[in-house]
């Protein structure tokens, strides 16, 4: 199966090395990569360092490369989720599915993408977007039949966690964020992550996705933890309460969605104050299931990466 | 699609009452069961509360029967799986699909049961039988394709938790049980939740399953909680520990497998040690997924009589 990527990043290189290792059981091949530079196109398959040629624009990219499937990971734009909501439309126009590890376009267009991909009867995956490549989107489709999700709650921002054990430890806000950072774990904008965006674009994609929202990030009530001070969360730890930035969707009585991203102040034995590290935590609450937990335990580049690997092999059996 | 019972307690009429609220979108109905004392059979489907008829055996339940799946809900021999082992034989030797939320012939004989199943090219579904419906065994099949699980850690049974925080609060281990008893949670004798039989039943189920061991709860190495005291679980909070019974399987350097049921000391911020009240939580260990966790947040037979379902949606899908 030949794959074109849009972006080659870290995830990229990550997606590019476990393909390598799959190859006796999954026969896929990246044949062709786009970045905002460069091309490479080999329909034999490009090595992970390739030779690159000329910049394209992503039609012309596409046109040259003819693959089989399209994976869309280019960083993120934060504010409208373009041009990789661009970069979808274009492999849609020329009928050809697209993987996403970009949580943009489901943050901000998700509903009329959906509908673009349904007229055309085209597969469109994007498991890596929310939890870091941890089964959310396909395990609520694949497993979780006749379920309704009324509510969802998570801890989904790992560079706010950091900052918060950090500034916990008596730290500032600015040495936590240093400290994220040199883990690799900050948005190139830490504001981003401090001011919730990256929170609230995960909540407005999965309740696009799980809930059938039609909603923006800018469409969640939000706020950051940039006023918290490290007094603050000493004393609610004195008291037995941690405090964390929390992530809510909930369908009211009335069938409106309510949509938070703010920092919390949870019981210390709540699950959602409980698991440490990077590790994000997602709650699903649901009508047949109970409450559905799912814990991605120190994600990294790899765990996305896999996350586009198993978008691609469910794919691969369906066309 | 006609179903056929073995077993009708508590989880089968928690089933019974899902298939009637799914009905609409999901056209099943019980057509026939079968308990130890009686049978009722209506191919138009049976309500709730049937009218019961003269026991049969199970050979000449599924003969009269006819259903297009079977669905073994007997109650727990934890001694050797039996006899719901020969229950899941007789509809494999009728070409018919099975679905058990019974441990026991997991734990006991999943090898030869997958491979029957193999034979006769006949679906084996069990999600039910370790986190209550969660899905484990058709997440790692559906959603993680190409992942080798090398380790298994988790908390797994719920009777053992409620015991251990009351004696945590200075009381006895009887009036731990006696409470887990009210709340319905333990088993019929509950020597075999303190004892460490149902996790160590688990653990060979998981390892059976999911790392294509071939064993039995006997060969998982075993220790209950009645040897603790209050005064150590106290001692442990006061250095910032819990004492919790979890379940380890582990695949050694040299291909062996290691299975440990047992308490164990941890840290009071780890994640095995956090999931409150009757809660379970599993951790996956794999090669191209990192961990993955699954919790299952207070868990009661809606959600085991879920996992049936899910397993019944899958099975028609394929029929």
């Amino acid at each position: 199966m030949r794959i074109a990527l849009i972006g080659y990043g870290s995830v990229g290189k990550a997606f590019a090395r476990l393909l390598e290792s799959q190859r006796k059981r999954f026969p896929f091949r990246i044949t062709a990569i786009q970045t905002r530079k460069y091309t490479a196109y080999d329909p034999k398959g490009l090595p992970i360092d390739p030779e690159w040629g000329p910049p394209a624009s992503v039609p012309e990219f596409l046109d040259k490369a003819q693959p089989e499937v399209v994976i869309e990971i280019t960083s993120l734009n934060p504010v409208d989720g373009e041009p990789a909501i661009s970069h979808i439309r274009a492999a849609f126009a020329r009928g050809l599915p697209v993987i996403t590890a970009n949580k943009g376009p489901i943050a901000h267009a998700y509903a009329s993408l959906r509908a673009e991909a349904a007229a055309h009867h085209i597969l469109f995956r994007f498991e890596s977007t929310v939890m870091d490549g941890s089964p959310v989107f396909n395990l609520v489709r694949n497993n979780l039949p006749g379920v309704t999700i009324h509510g969802i709650s998570g801890v989904l921002n790992s560079t706010t966690k950091v900052v918060l054990a950090e500034m916990a430890q008596g730290r500032s806000l600015a040495d936590g964020v240093r400290l994220a950072q040199e883990m690799g774990i900050a948005e190139a904008d830490p504001a981003y992550d401090i001011d919730g965006w990256d929170s609230a674009a995960k909540t407005a994609a999965l309740a696009n996705v799980l809930m059938d929202a039609n909603v923006t990030p800018q469409m969640v009530e939000r706020t950051g933890i940039g006023a918290i001070t490290p007094e603050e969360i000493q004393a609610a730890a004195a008291a037995g309460f941690v405090i964390t930035l929390v992530s809510r969707a909930k369908r009211e009585a009335d069938g409106s969605l309510t949509l938070t991203t703010r920092p919390e102040r949870l019981p210390e034995d709540d699950l959602l104050a409980n698991v440490d590290g990077t590790s994000n935590v997602l709650l699903l609450h649901t009508d047949l299931m109970g409450t559905q937990g799912i814990v991605s335990v120190t994600p990294g580049v790899e765990q996305t990466a896999y996350g586009l690997f198993a978008d691609l092999v469910d794919i691969a059996q369906q066309l």
